[in-house]
């Protein structure tokens, strides 16, 4: 297979291991849970999902549940099966910030995807207890990991895993980042490259860097090499966002899908305002090898992880 | 000390050991963390960890945690330490709860124990964002339950602790409760004595028995005893709502604080519009029979538990 090939392929099995958790559709909580399951079986690139198992890929063979999810079914390993239920559990994560996101006390969006937004189909009382439901869920399905372990080391990398997602989904990462980011709407000008930075690194770097940290932190890593892979998710979260500032201003409408020039048009402060085109595809380069180079030094050579993260960063949409 | 005096000095003591937990109001996450911080030091009755502290006394001795509280230093045994994080975890999602549910597109509260809604004085999108915050924060401080666990047996205890949590908060627990709830308000007297109960059973009793299952799987029950325990806090949820739908009838506007009759004005249909306030007490007083039966049926006796029960049940306000 090629690259393009499988990613395509990985991303099947991630949807069948994400739909192998999802809350059924029944009795008195049906409308909620049907909330739930509208927002997260609307696609998306599973992108977290896939660095998580990746990430585990450099200290271990994880053949194990990508066959499990070939074959429909669940893992035997306790790490196997821990590693597809953080999996599953940080995508709710993200499902969730985006229901809430997309609420009119928030963004006020009424599409994404393609689709309305939760609150427009089921009522915004509804979109926001389905937010907090898919919260909820995701530590209530991450904390199943635990009902396989049998040994302190196995306890030990499913508890720290529980620490790193909550703390990189919490007021010390994502909502953190949210908190900032309404901020600095109000700001405008007056937001500083320290503030701006602050929120790319907790809004959009945290859930990358708890993506790759689970991943390893199940497979074994030490802390040391989790300190490095830290650093290493903080530099693709960054280069990820700068790009999105370097697309909106260069891109074109048929390329992106969206209109281009609406930062410069809601008088957003980018990191592109602030450095320039020039400064800030170089700060994405250097953001880019380093991380990188970070990758190369772990234990296993993972060339399908190094690939995903060059084309994440220099996408063209 | 007299019952009275205990509960309140108890009480303090929970304060102590929440305030210990809460996050600090600093950095570019200050405002979502005072919005969060607003919300849980409005007080309370601090139930929910009181029942959790005593139904852990069923099992074994919990001195530990009121003489660390009252000397302002944290707990050395790590049951002990993670006995006080989980009751600070649950108070904070019912916090959240409260919050979410006060919000404009929920029940439009704009007052809530005297003081405005959280809503009202940061806006709704903040007030949304530190709901989402305890919700996820409770969960960060339960996780760090962990921190000094050392055996499997430690750690097993607080990874079932975990699992309760999260499934008495979620879905199947209050998050279903409450859609069930919002689903009712439109049914008017289409609602069925089974839907009724549903609600109550999730909306009101599922945060009961977390805490009590909580404390007592910290305590080392046996999960023999969580299930009679998971029974008796049903019981106490059921007759405290039952008793809820009396006095709405019964009580006065001094006595109750707020104006009695509210149901009936709401067509809101309740157990005593269906049964009659004589079989809503006989109901009231079999429950709590049967929940005090079930604690005296426990290694050791707990007589304060006992008369909270029964001064929860038997209130007049």
């Amino acid at each position: 297979m090629n690259f393009k090939e499988e990613i395509k392929h990985k991303t099947e099995q991630i949807e069948t291991i994400i739909n192998r958790y999802l809350p059924t559709e029944e009795g008195y909580q049906k409308a909620v849970v049907q909330a739930m399951n509208y927002s997260v079986t609307a696609g998306g690139k599973r992108l977290r999902p896939m660095l998580m198992a990746e990430s585990a890929a450099l200290f271990t063979r994880v053949d194990e549940i990508w066959n499990a999810a070939e074959a429909g079914r669940q893992e035997d390993t306790t790490l196997g099966r821990a590693l597809s239920l953080f999996m599953a559990a940080l995508e709710l994560i993200h499902n969730y910030s985006l229901v809430h996101d997309d609420l009119p006390a928030m963004d006020n969006d009424e599409y994404r995807r393609g689709r309305k937004t939760t609150h427009v189909v089921y009522g915004e009382g509804m979109a926001i207890l389905a937010g907090d439901g898919l919260l909820n869920y995701a530590f209530e399905i991450a904390a199943r990991a635990f009902e396989k372990a049998e040994t302190v080391e196995e306890y030990h990398r499913i508890a720290v895993s529980m620490q790193v997602l909550s703390r990189k989904a919490g007021v010390y990462g994502m909502i953190g980042g949210q908190c900032a980011d309404l901020a600095a709407e109000k700001m405008g000008a007056e937001v500083t490259e320290e503030m701006l930075l602050y929120i790319h690194e907790h809004k959009t770097a945290a859930l990358i860097q708890a993506a790759m940290m689970i991943g390893a932190t199940l497979a074994g890593a030490s802390s040391e090499e989790l300190d490095r892979l830290e650093k290493c998710a903080y530099d693709i979260g960054i280069a990820f966002q700068i790009q999105d500032d370097i697309l909106d201003v260069t891109s074109s409408l048929e390329v992106l899908g969206k209109p281009v020039g609406s930062d410069e048009k809601n008088h957003k402060l980018t990191y592109v305002s602030m450095h320039g085109i020039e400064k800030s595809k170089e700060q994405v380069e250097e953001l880019s090898r380093d991380a990188i180079e970070i990758l190369a030094s772990f234990p296993r050579r993972n060339e399908f992880l190094e690939q995903l993260v060059e084309r994440l960063i220099y996408r063209e949409k």
